[in-house]
């Protein structure tokens, strides 16, 4: 039985009838011509990886994945350079904390060189997915789930890894608008002791109900808020940054520490890797409360406030609707578009992935 | 377009070539002949309720089940008496129960009468599966999936409910042992403002990982603990329950109150409701702390201590394994078992359901 996945077995199965690609799509909805599939099981390990036509998944009714949760997915993108090559941003990051979701929900190690090899075989198949734009990518988004035809709440024996493309379109078309956030310590995105620093699927379905709430308030991501002193914890599906003149009147670019219910995004990495090299303010990794914030906005000692995700780079934030009332319009909402757009030129050249060979 | 399911439209689609019915078998592995599935979506609501050959699902590799948890289950039995009826036990709870699930997985409502009347035609059809035992069953697993094809996180606009039935074995083989609990506050089922009060996927899978650390430890179950003061929740997948005498000097059967992060188990509030009819002892819904629970087992004061479900009914709990070291064999183990017994006998008597007519 084969303890790793083997790139060097895949098996590779084409569309004898490709789709045309379409001129403008929303995000996630339209998916390319192949997928990449592997299957595990206990008995026979990991068996050969194969890329093969796009198309349904046969489940059995009882598989893990569908009644307790047992299942992890990861997102990153593939850009097309000026120079026509295809470029994966950081990719071994989001394998490396694919294999930590993995083993949170009690899914098999697998090798993550490996899989990228077999994700990298997937992309070059399907490159002429990859829009010819700077600003628009191919989404990549690999999926682990417990397949085992059992309602017993276990380990699965068995489970299929698998990795599907869409088209992203262009993150620039929503960019200049900020987002409004609904604060409200009511709902919990993550807590200490569970599950919210690994992409497992029950961090998500669970948050979808204050997100509707949210809406309902007229705001359109949530501020998910933590305990008692009402941390900041993430916003929506992002991370969150805080550009301010702190509590000591040093300029700092803040955002929470990764202490077991924050998602180490790959975003949030590179910005704190890229700030950091710029070295021109304090780039902190810390606590931040709604008391904090509320009392900089008072003092006008706010510069930004901004999400960040693999889906929407960088999400400049122009509200946030706490305590029954709107607390801030926040300044500058257009600076950290710069950013954004520095950030991830800079981050570019430090980490690129050729899929080209 | 359909808002509610309508059982008057129940399609059913007889197998060609039923399974011939195992003697014995493991806890949800061994599906019966038939499964019912209703399909939704936002554009045209329910279909019509179908009750077909037991077969796999067909769901595109996007579809939000597989990705973000958007997927709820409820679980209950169909008993055999001994006047040959089949009787489901308290199926309304469990109604109720997914409703108030469907509500916070952002999935669309239902008429929570129409969909026990095709649960009960589906359970007529499959009345042969029903053990001709006092002490095995047919369990019933509805569930309930988002299925849109797109990786937006948000309500899901297509949905699918389907019900599938499996033998239970019977619970009094490994009823009479007493169950070892491993307590470790670094490890959180459910938190206030979450969804442990709901019967989701999510809840489940994020559970997984502590229970083999358990099992690391030679314990069988986790015992949940939640916050500062170290909060008595749940054991493994059970409510839990302690029969005491409390810090006052009176007799007590205690389990934690509905707060948020406990399931309200049907089994318990059985429990809960006959213990009252007998007014015996005090029956509260309580906090209690492992600080109150040692003090008690040190003092000799504890006289049993259970957990409640579906599946296992009545368990027993023995050891507690906690900082590092057992901290107790509770007394009276086999106590629970009479209880269970009654309160089961007792529960039937006073909410039946006949499947046939």
């Amino acid at each position: 039985s084969n303890i790793f996945i083997l790139a060097a077995d895949l098996v590779v199965q084409l569309s004898p009838a490709p789709k045309s690609k379409p001129a403008e799509v929303d995000f996630g909805s339209v998916f390319t011509d192949h997928m990449l599939t592997v299957e595990w099981s206990l008995t026979e390990g990991w068996q050969a990886p194969l890329i093969r036509p796009f198309g349904n998944l046969s489940l059995h009714p009882a598989c893990s994945s569908l009644h307790y949760g047992i299942q992890l997915f990861e997102g990153l993108k593939v850009y097309r350079g000026d120079d026509g090559r295809l470029r994966l941003f950081r990719p071994t990051l989001n394998m490396k904390r694919m294999a930590s979701s993995a083993k949170r929900a009690c899914l098999p190690a697998f090798d993550q060189s490996e899989l990228l090899e077999c994700i990298r075989r997937l992309v070059e198949i399907e490159q002429d997915w990859v829009p010819h734009s700077n600003s628009a990518s191919l989404y990549i988004r690999p999926t682990f789930i417990g397949t085992e035809p059992s309602l017993g709440v276990k380990k699965p024996a068995r489970a299929l890894l698998y990795v599907i493309l869409c088209q992203a379109g262009s993150y620039f078309d929503t960019k200049n608008e900020a987002v409004s956030l609904w604060a409200d310590p009511k709902y919990t995105r993550a807590w200490k002791g569970g599950s919210g620093d690994c992409k497992m699927g029950g961090n998500y379905g669970c948050s979808l109900f204050a997100q509707y709430e949210a809406e309902d308030y007229g705001c359109q991501q949530v501020l998910w808020l933590y305990g008692d002193d009402q941390q900041i914890t993430e916003a929506g599906t992002m991370n969150i940054f805080l550009h301010w003149i702190n509590e000591d009147g040093e300029e700092e670019l803040a955002t929470p520490p990764l202490d077991g219910i924050i998602l180490p995004g790959v975003t949030r990495q590179s910005i704190l890797d890229i700030t950091r090299e710029w070295n021109e303010f304090l780039v902190s990794e810390r606590y931040l409360t709604m008391a904090q914030l509320c009392s900089a906005l008072r003092q006008q000692r706010v510069r930004e406030m901004f999400g960040s995700g693999t889906a929407a780079m960088i999400c400049p934030i122009g509200h946030i609707f706490y305590q029954g009332e709107i607390t801030s319009r926040l300044a500058k909402e257009l600076t950290d578009i710069q950013v954004g757009a520095r950030t991830h030129a800079r981050t570019q050249k430090t980490e690129v992935n050729d899929v080209s060979r």
